[in-house]
């Protein structure tokens, strides 16, 4: 592909350098328990969902921004890891690792475009616009969903408690208290059904 | 959940529902050769290249129209399975199960959203907006790449013929002439690798 445009050979080049996400495991289940779940279907699955949910924001969001954010918001795995949001040793480090990431990746863009898409990285990173915010809590809400129908799923498997995935998820009621009622619904369900210690 | 609001949990439902496109694997492989590409990996993958490469488009596009449309152009796959697109006789009847798909699955969500994301699906299998359009250029583009890359992938594994690629990729041209070409550049140095025979 020596010959094409620069400007489009560094898209493709992009595309597939960001094709590793596939092969980057998480530790959430997929909803039929039979395998971890990687970087790429969780991005898709957010992005998705911010169109199904956007409804339950208090104001309109730029819901174009808010998807760029959730497909692209896990690139920097491809270099700095998946790191299990319960484990606190694991992400020592992690903020300067995803830092040097994106400066490769985002590089490998023609500079006007690489620059966009890091942006949009470091707004969702942020987390102070409603459109990081909503990001952040798709990227909350979807594993766990996912933990919720694979009777636990990555809560039992690590032992996690309820008061911890209470905390993980306080975020989705800052941004949207109709949705902050659901998942503590859900929470309290997984309690009574005993796939979520308390 | 049975006690969240109703219209939240027909979202709830329906997200849970395409978590099945995980599962369902298409015939090119992913960009390391390690094994196939699932639904739900490439309608991530089509949504980036939406956002990477809409500025080679004649004109302003809805790019969030577009964005959904990749996102969710395969949940009829769910009932309908994957049909490989240089086979013939597995495309008989292809038609009504994935209309019949699309019933099942879209009346899973609130009526007014299952009828704006249905009718998505619909445009673009039509293929007569700018958006749809894109979205098919997408479509066809992102397994070229990807059997490029892998040494002829299904191509090699399929036995076919750059006469049929180049058949397939038709559409990008008249969507773009700088996609087209840069296509056609790529089938010229698939053929003279000896990875897709003339």
């Amino acid at each position: 592909m020596e010959q094409l445009p620069k400007r489009l050979r560094q898209q493709i080049d992009f595309a597939l350098e960001i094709d590793k996400l596939k092969s980057i495991y998480r530790q959430n289940l997929v909803a039929d328990g039979s395998r971890r779940e990687n970087d790429a279907e969780h991005s898709w699955h957010l992005a998705v969902m911010a169109v199904l949910l956007a409804e339950y924001l208090p104001e309109p969001v730029d819901l174009l921004k808010v998807m760029k954010m959730v497909l692209l918001h896990d690139v920097v795995e491809i270099d700095a890891g998946d790191v299990f949001c319960y484990d606190p040793a694991a992400a020592v480090g992690k903020e300067e690792r995803e830092q040097a990431a994106a400066e490769r990746i985002y590089a490998l863009l023609p500079t006007d475009q690489g620059q966009e898409l890091k942006a949009l990285w470091e707004e969702f990173e942020a987390g102070v616009t409603l459109e990081a915010k909503f990001a952040v809590c798709l990227d909350r809400m979807q594993p766990l969903l996912l933990n919720f129908v694979t009777q636990g799923g990555t809560w039992r498997i690590h032992n996690v408690s309820a008061p911890q995935v209470r905390q993980r998820m306080a975020p989705i009621r800052e941004v949207s208290p109709e949705l902050g009622e659901a998942v503590e619904q859900i929470l309290q369900e997984a309690i009574s059904r005993g796939i979520l210690k308390e």
